[in-house]
């Protein structure tokens, strides 16, 4: 998309937060890599989806409402976040709902941080999608290194906060390490943030973490006024295409990100299908079960070829390669693609050592360590 | 979504223009209206979506689509663009795209005007999107009222154009009136704008305006930088519920949106339901035979009935009740309402004393006209 031409004077004009702005750094699509190499087979286990693919009553309520795709959805979902809220055990006066959980952090920026006087924590690394909505709106965004094998210490992040600190995300379990924090911690840190200052934890990958309980704080909502918890659809609902997040928080925060949020951002299949996905809980606990055993059997065979893989709670594994291993994570990383296997290299999270894989199905798995096991030789 | 218990301390510290945030009035839904009255059969002429409904080789292309959702989709969504320029006669380049022409117009206003400084221009009334968005980021909308016939003086518009007018949006046809302004009209307004004001036309409804190439002025993309045209899959196309719209502008300009833009924002079935959609000429040109001889029928029954409906180059018709009609225009939405007739009343827009219904499909219009008698008599 890049342009050749001599820039415009609007460009020129364009606010300047913009002009030195870094896209999102994507994950390879299977397409692109069967096309640059002339593969058949390609397995992408770049941008953790589910393993199992689109459940089954999804797949099937969807067939039965392609008819209906030329009306509008109804700008407040009802039905979708009723189920949600069910399914979550809290109000549906709580839930917001989202183009992805992408929409939701990009509104909860835009209703409280002011430009030019507010900042934006988080951990780095980190999702980088708090940092390009802070950026974009024109807010400070500040981050605390983690500690070196990826834990955090929610003290420095505390002792980050100031008077104009307007939210923090904490990701729990985190992207891309896989490391969750004890509730406890998290609890103790929600507790001493100022009232004013929103706490995101972005939960995108907690149905993943053993047991869930010990590490989610969402029964802290009734609580604390200033806590939200996001999660996304696109994870263990296996719907990333289709682009469904939500949040939850205090009824009177939830009533203003619904007056500002496009009105139709949740489109009316992705609204089907976060109702079917919620129903079909044998798809979930399947889901659960290949990346709880896909999880362990990568983590031991990384292991036994030498490889560090960081302890996970998520459907992704990060590993740094064998010590003295004369190839670099970006060798390892493209020599895989040549060989149609497509993981995630951490450049773009500042971790150009280590690499990240999703838990995929079972011959997805020992596709990549079979490969790996060629690479490294 | 409203809060019954007292405000947390959170909700004080929300940005300002959050806080008296009116959300955007959207139609009432069939389900609404068949559970408010408890009717079997409702007929919804308040969104101006397609009289058609989906087109069928969209319907095809998505049910052969449904086991790809658990995938991302790609930020660029490549085919999609290639699709929509080769249909316009454009270069790929030119193309963005987003959730529904909306988030276009979200970050058009986002990439180029700055809160205290810049103001954003239309007519008065026009599609709330354009006000609600610069709202919401802060920013001064400025509003020059239509004439009373619903036509624009574009040299009004033009006098109210200041050294801080960031974008100037003209809707055309406009909605909710279904005037168009000639091209050379438009074309001269164009070419009075400084180089750095954005000027967005958005053309939702062009398709159906007779004949197009007399109204649209897309081919002057190529000739002036600050021209931007939105176009949408909602209405002419049958997606509404799908969100997808699209903008033509400056390869430059396109790039810089690309950038900012949220990853995923265009699902992966509203990419192929596009493709498909573009594809199916056959449904495209049934549309607008249907909405051409529908809207002459509706306006000719319209008049017979004593009404006063505007001419029109969109796919709706906004009309005024009989001279000395006993009932408003709110008394006569309702009491279609009450039979299962759903109409716009156009409150929201500051024209209390109208109404405007979209062209439906041959049995949809009939029952209206039926309904709108007896209502009348």
């Amino acid at each position: 998309m890049a342009d050749q031409q001599k820039l415009p004077a609007l460009v020129q004009a364009l606010r300047p937060e913009v002009l030195d702005f870094e896209p999102y750094a994507a994950g390879l699509s299977i397409e692109e890599i069967r096309e640059r190499y002339g593969l058949e087979c390609v397995i992408k286990l770049a941008s953790n989806e589910n393993p199992l693919g689109v459940p089954p009553l999804v797949q099937k309520r969807l067939k039965a409402s392609v008819g209906f795709a030329f009306r509008y959805p109804k700008p407040d979902t009802p039905r979708l976040c009723k189920a949600i809220a069910h399914r979550m055990g809290v109000d549906p006066s709580r839930v917001v709902v989202g183009n992805g959980s992408d929409e939701i952090i990009d509104i909860l920026i835009r209703v409280r941080a002011v430009p030019g006087r507010d900042n934006v924590l988080a951990f780095k690394p980190c999702f980088s999608m708090y940092k390009l909505q802070s950026k974009f709106l024109g807010v400070e965004f500040r981050q605390v290194p983690v500690e070196a094998d990826f834990t955090y210490d929610l003290d420095k992040l505390a002792a980050a906060v100031d008077e104009h600190t307007a939210l923090v995300f904490v990701t729990s379990p985190d992207n891309p390490s896989g490391y969750a924090p004890k509730a406890s911690l998290l609890e103790k840190f929600a507790r001493s943030l100022p009232e004013t200052c929103i706490l995101v934890v972005d939960e995108a990958y907690m149905d993943f973490a053993v047991p869930e309980e010990e590490y989610s704080i969402r029964n802290l909502l009734g609580e604390l006024d200033n806590l939200v918890i996001l999660r996304t659809f696109s994870k263990v609902y296996g719907l990333a295409g289709l682009r469904l997040g939500y949040g939850m928080m205090h009824p009177a925060l939830a009533d203003y990100l619904w007056r500002v949020r496009l009105p139709f951002s949740v489109n009316l299949m992705a609204e089907e299908a976060g109702i079917a996905a919620i129903e079909d809980t044998c798809f979930y606990e399947a889901t659960l079960k290949a990346v709880h055993t896909g999880r362990e059997w990568l983590a031991a065979q990384l292991s036994a070829l030498g490889c560090t893989p960081k302890p996970t709670q998520a459907n992704f594994i990060l590993f740094a390669l064998p010590e003295g291993c004369p190839l670099s994570a970006k060798d390892v990383f493209e020599k895989l693609l040549e060989r149609g296997i497509i993981i995630r290299p951490l450049g773009s999270y500042g971790l150009p050592d280590s690499l990240r894989v999703s838990i995929g199905a079972e011959r997805e798995n020992q596709a990549f360590i079979d490969n790996l096991k060629e690479v490294l030789a």
